[in-house]
């Protein structure tokens, strides 16, 4: 299969493209290198030291014999290229993680709201019309987020996977419809990921455009069979206050005896994923695409859900590490409750990594290993979600 | 109450814009004259002769001694600019009209998709944006589409003013929910009008800003009380393919003797509101503002609702004209229902106009008057909503 992956040299894209590359595809990374630069902009580093996008192709081959190819392209800004590419490489399918990803980098000023919507909805949208205008049949794979939900909209009822029947009263009786959860985005960028939905749902409508939106939790974890291959492949971690996410933030924080950070009570149930599960979820949907006609699918691409507190507990008991409360930036409920459906990946065959079975080696060989290179500076979470009126 | 009108040299822009200083609010129009550029690019021209915008503002100052300001801004790329204007205007109400405004052309071509997705979510964005970070407490009004709710959806029942009651099955029995009504976008331009709705509901919700939007029915009529106090004031009357709507287009058909084009069979049941009507809810809304913290308040702009070929038969009968059924190039159920509430503007004091009190008048006044500048070669409608694939 010819699977292009847009965003592939990311946290999620680079690891799905060896993944990918590993099971036999033709892989073509497009990439316009924003999330390194971003990384230049906040004076921040991945904790794993990162090779470049080509080293890190180049040390593929090497150690693979597997070529993957690269295109360096911004697709929100450079449609004629876009359409270009996608009419050379014909791709059966393209993984689009082409958006900036971190709720709390959406909400740090109005530049970055701007930024995030622009980059975001124009890279959606070039893609779409430029599969119309190509003339081409390819499933498109789009990460979304649990966030487009929000939390605690549905009380205790289990979140279904992107669509929920309701029913209305009319004046002839029940009237029952199978709708696109409400969407209740909780920042900027998860707001982005709400307008996607409504983009893939009218392409998929009018042209009949074949698209799988993964509503994927927060991701842990950060190695994978394959970028443990060599540490030029080594994938990225992030311990920064915009784009770490929440666990991989507690690991590192124990790593060098930093109080585990909560903000509010950590009553805040989450969805979460290990990398290694992303990358088999994204081959999983690759192969199992809807027909031209269909409603985009929907899959929530989660495995296990925690209340931040108790993930802090569980760490904090492993490494012996205090726990610190923090004013919650967010507008948020400081406690929800959240059960997911998520029976459409187990039952196409994907068997979880489970917290209990991989924390201690994200611990030890990760944290742990490259501890040298934190800078504990970067740890606070600065962004405000609401800014006070002057 | 000072009022900035985005758009305001626009078809509804400028008779707002008029009406609101009439009525002794301070009025502002930024406007990036982009309407009239696309016309130009188009090779079409108003049926009206329309004055340039200085000389409007000139000749309202005349005949009414009141001034109205003029800003040429971009919103969507000009976002420090108009930061700066809304900090030193500090408008109570931004009447935002400045969105690419015609499905037709929003299908006209990949360029002119991605043209109306730039020109609306960026412009739509940025205003929000700029209004927390000025930190300004004023009232959003938004013109949005009856599109945004498509067509049939909920087949016989009413259309509610944005927020349906809906029921979902939970293990603990019925949950019932108000939700913004499911989004059925039919062309990219109303696609973008549902994108706008996550926006405001968000940056309701997130900052506490205070927004109505306005699901507006097909407009039809010319003028108004103020564009008719002088012929340098008058309004653009559009009747080509792309900007044209169905009702101005068959009353100009009529005039020139041209066959009235009805797209399939004309069953699409359509609702519709006279510019004097339009005019008028949108000082009703200026009026009566949600309170900071509320969700957007969601006014169906309508008035009467019509089947189209209905319509065409009243046209047909007044003018006798033929009626010329043509393949209908949208990709929409060719017969719908449609029942609307608008009991909020009626509850407010409107007294719509109806079509049989204004249909002679529009036909002798406007469509007869100005028949010798009509280029019939730019009646039909040569958007695609979907295109063969090669």
């Amino acid at each position: 299969m010819k699977i292009m992956v847009l965003g592939g040299d990311g946290f999620c894209g680079w690891p799905t493209s060896l993944h990918l590359s590993e099971a036999g595809h033709e892989v073509l990374i497009v990439d316009n290198l924003s999330r390194r630069q971003i990384d230049v902009l906040l004076e921040v580093e991945s904790l794993t030291p990162i090779a470049p996008l080509s080293e890190r192709i180049a040390t593929w081959a090497q150690v693979s014999g597997r070529t993957i190819g690269f295109e360096l392209l911004d697709i929100a800004h450079d449609y004629d290229r876009l359409l270009q590419v996608l009419k050379e490489f014909a791709p059966d399918t393209v993984v689009h993680f082409a958006e900036q990803r971190a709720a709390p980098y959406s909400m740090k000023s109005p530049k970055t709201k701007r930024y995030t919507v622009d980059n975001n909805v124009s890279g959606t949208h070039n893609l779409m019309c430029a599969i119309v205008e190509a003339g081409l049949d390819t499933h498109v794979i789009h990460l979304g987020t649990m966030g487009v939900y929000g939390y605690g909209w549905s009380g205790t009822a289990p979140i279904p996977e992107g669509y929920l029947e309701v029913r209305v009263d009319t004046p002839e009786g029940d009237l029952a419809r199978e709708i696109l959860h409400p969407a209740n985005p909780g920042s900027v960028y998860h707001m982005t990921k709400t307008l996607d939905q409504l983009i893939f749902a009218f392409y998929a409508k009018n042209d009949g455009v074949r698209v799988t939106d993964l509503h994927q939790g927060i991701v842990w974890g950060t190695q994978t069979p394959q970028t443990q291959r060599h540490p030029r492949l080594i994938n990225r971690f992030d311990y920064d206050g915009d784009y770490g996410t929440v666990l991989n933030r507690f690991l590192m924080q124990a790593a060098i005896g930093y109080p585990l950070t909560v903000h509010g009570s950590g009553g805040q149930t989450r969805a979460f994923i290990h990398i290694r599960d992303t990358v088999r979820c994204i081959e999983l949907a690759c192969l199992n695409p809807p027909r031209s006609g269909d409603r985009p699918t929907i899959f929530n691409q989660v495995t296990e859900t925690f209340r931040v507190i108790d993930l802090a507990k569980l760490i904090a008991d492993i490494t012996d590490t205090p726990i610190e409360h923090l004013e919650n930036p967010r507008v948020e409920a400081d406690e929800n409750d959240l059960i997911v459906e998520n029976r459409q990946f187990l039952e196409l065959g994907l068997e979880p990594t489970t917290l209990s079975q991989g924390l201690l080696e994200e611990v030890q060989e990760i944290a742990r290993k490259f501890v040298e290179r934190v800078d504990a500076s970067k740890i606070p979470a600065s962004s405000k979600w609401r800014v006070a009126k002057p």
